[in-house]
């Protein structure tokens, strides 16, 4: 049996690629560490020494200022150096090759690489090719996993729901091209939630969406009944016209979250978002900035995952 | 009466968006400060405690490295994290809003936001938007303010001519296209100079500058007659021929400073400049660096007036 | 006779802008305190305090993302703030000119310019302009040096050869639009190596190479016997077809450093290379991942140089 790249052989979190394939210990001791993370960023002096002297590099292939900020402050909320490289512009633009990129970073001696890439997988061959007391954090690899976006969903639904034992959680909108889904779902399988939905047009549901466990849903009125969580994806731009879908008006028609769609939810149903929103698209203003929202606490907690996630892989040394 | 945007229930500064509407001493109160911050910028040690742990978010939604250097640099001196966002490429470019964006980065525990936007009032609106522990700095919004700018040109004026009640201060170019000369008026009015003049071209002189209390002159030799402060004014590429002006030698003619027209001026008058110059357009090379010229030392007395200002609205907590 | 414009009035490093005309003694200062932050690179919290509440600027006016993480690694271990400007896309856009620019970032109060320039001597310029505590490093200017990449070849060569006095060392490639080479020539010229050859077509051997001292050879065969050290040289793209190289194929099958080739020099021979590779051009795969090959501790061994660097310059204050 091959061994799990995520855990080191004592089977501690070694690097976070995706949620998929975390024991459910290890999610539960992540989210218990963020729980404590949580409040040192509401403190005065926002900031522990838990990675001082440590060099975390933000190596992103592909540009999100968003993703990268978040990492960014936990890492120096964690008394880190930072070492920001937008890789695209950069040497790869020479020829060098991704493993060359990555090890001559490793050689400038580093704790901690955040890789960001639009390649599926680009992770894990790093992950293969760095040192043992280096650790790799996935911030978005292709369509394929987005962990730590999984990882600040799960936190969030747990500080509000508690237990995951008797939920029924709604997965709405673009599935098929949200690594955002895929990391929540198999989180919420593995913690335990019974019922996890996906709705949304046929051509935006993966095909083996049946097999991951879920149940698939073609209508708001199907999926969000009596539901305690409401998940809402970005719809991408360049989905909203073409093959895909009529128009972006069409879709919010249809599976856009208005106040009277969530009304079919429970009454204490809290809605989510990973952010950027596409207002009027995907959700409605008047629900995205209503009290069902969630959508800045996710945020919120984003920061303490992050710290959570860095101190547990790099902290122990 | 509307509250003062820029201050707390106490009158103390919230946020700093522009020098028009601070009351007199709180204008006196952040140039003792800064006083007081222009030895550590001296001392072999540049740094104080003073913002430690808290997060600065440098949100420039324009790019201007040389306002973001200063803004970084004073909050890495009071020992703050800063974040540094370039929202032009950013999420924006995803369709966010302004305020979606300002959310999420309070979402993330900011304490200061230093803001630079090509709208007139972008500022204003993110103050009333954020949360009581969060302070917004205006970093120059369109034509309309730039206040520390503003700030640190009269720090330098009281640095070399102690009191203001018997000052006359000749301000020249192009003063309609300048948020600088603005929030200079402002306080130099606030604080009591008795005479300011305003000296350009008609077709660059705001229409009703004469309402702000100024003396509007339309030749140098009538404008720097026995002035004690002369501020040059930089004149945009894009005003330099056109309609606005013929070309820039002809404003040179007229309007560039020159050793012979700065001698219509006090012996001992100081000459400003709130740079980048155009070096033998508005300002000729050796009054640029000759012994009247103070611009170098603006700049070190804008470190000091950023660290004041940061300090003040939130070094408190 | 002028004076060293890198030293001091007591002769120690006040600028670093080439090797050419360090004293021997200063080289082997440098090395020595290189040594020294070595082990600190290795260390757990990899900081150490002596550049605190210093302020260095990296001012890179041109790209290169490499060299501009290793000094912002140096100066962030020496716990020194950074701040980093890309100044291509900045002010000089604003048509401010080269002096300007830095009388404005040192009027902020700077420590260290480290200085990336396109064209030769920039960072001389920019030397005789600044304050008597402001210091200069080079970080490579046109064609002419780029003196830590020299050091750091130094330093790996003595960390493995421990003694020059006895080395036959090959520079292969390029060395005509090489700053490395030139910066690398002169440092082991100083520091005693007997026989330093250079190997390439005669199209990309500077035309006066002999009068440095060194061995021209144009065929590997003649170039490798008996090396101990083989550097190897970046074959930049725009060489790779067109007047001085037929095609990186022909390159490659003449001076391209393959196993077969390598075994021409001693058997305990060291392969550097200066990054990032050509694999496949210049080196072959197998030579660059083989036991010959330094090139990776050549990466580690330059971030202990430039803080050896930093800390001599501004160290002491």
């Amino acid at each position: 049996m091959l061994r799990n790249p995520q855990l080191n052989a004592k089977g501690e979190l070694q690097h976070l690629l995706s949620v998929e394939g975390l024991p459910r210990e290890l999610l539960v001791q992540i989210l218990d560490t963020a729980e404590s993370f949580a409040g040192v960023t509401e403190r005065d002096i926002k900031k522990v020494p838990l990675l001082r002297g440590k060099s975390v590099f933000n190596l992103f292939f592909e540009g999100s200022t968003r993703t990268r900020t978040t990492f960014e402050i936990a890492a120096k909320r964690l008394s880190a150096d930072v070492i920001n490289l937008n890789v695209a512009v950069s040497s790869t633009s020479k020829g060098e090759s991704l493993l060359d990129t990555v090890a001559n970073l490793s050689a400038m001696q580093a704790d901690i690489f955040v890789v960001r890439h639009g390649s599926s997988g680009a992770p894990y061959l790093i992950a293969r090719h760095v040192k043992p007391h280096e650790h790799v954090i996935n911030a978005g690899d292709g369509r394929h996993a987005h962990p730590t976006q999984g990882l600040l969903d799960l936190f969030t639904i747990r500080h509000y729901k508690k237990d995951f034992s008797r939920l029924t959680v709604a997965v709405v909108g673009d599935v098929l091209h949200s690594r955002v889904a895929r990391s929540l779902i198999h989180g919420l399988t593995t913690l335990g939630a019974p019922e996890v939905r996906v709705i949304g047009p046929q051509t935006l549901i993966p095909a083996g969406a049946a097999a991951l466990g879920v149940r698939v849903c073609h209508s708001m009125k199907e999926g969000l009944k009596d539901a305690d969580v409401v998940v809402m994806l970005r719809l991408q731009n360049e989905r909203m016209s073409g093959t895909l879908l009529p128009s972006a008006q069409e879709f919010n028609k249809h599976y856009g979250l208005t106040a009277d769609k969530l009304a079919l939810a429970k009454a204490d149903a809290i809605v989510m978002h990973p952010g950027p929103m596409n207002r009027g698209v995907e959700i409605d203003s008047n629900v995205a900035d209503g009290p069902h929202s969630v959508i800045l606490p996710q945020v919120t907690f984003g920061i303490a995952v992050r710290m959570a996630v860095m101190s547990m892989v790099a902290g122990g040394g």
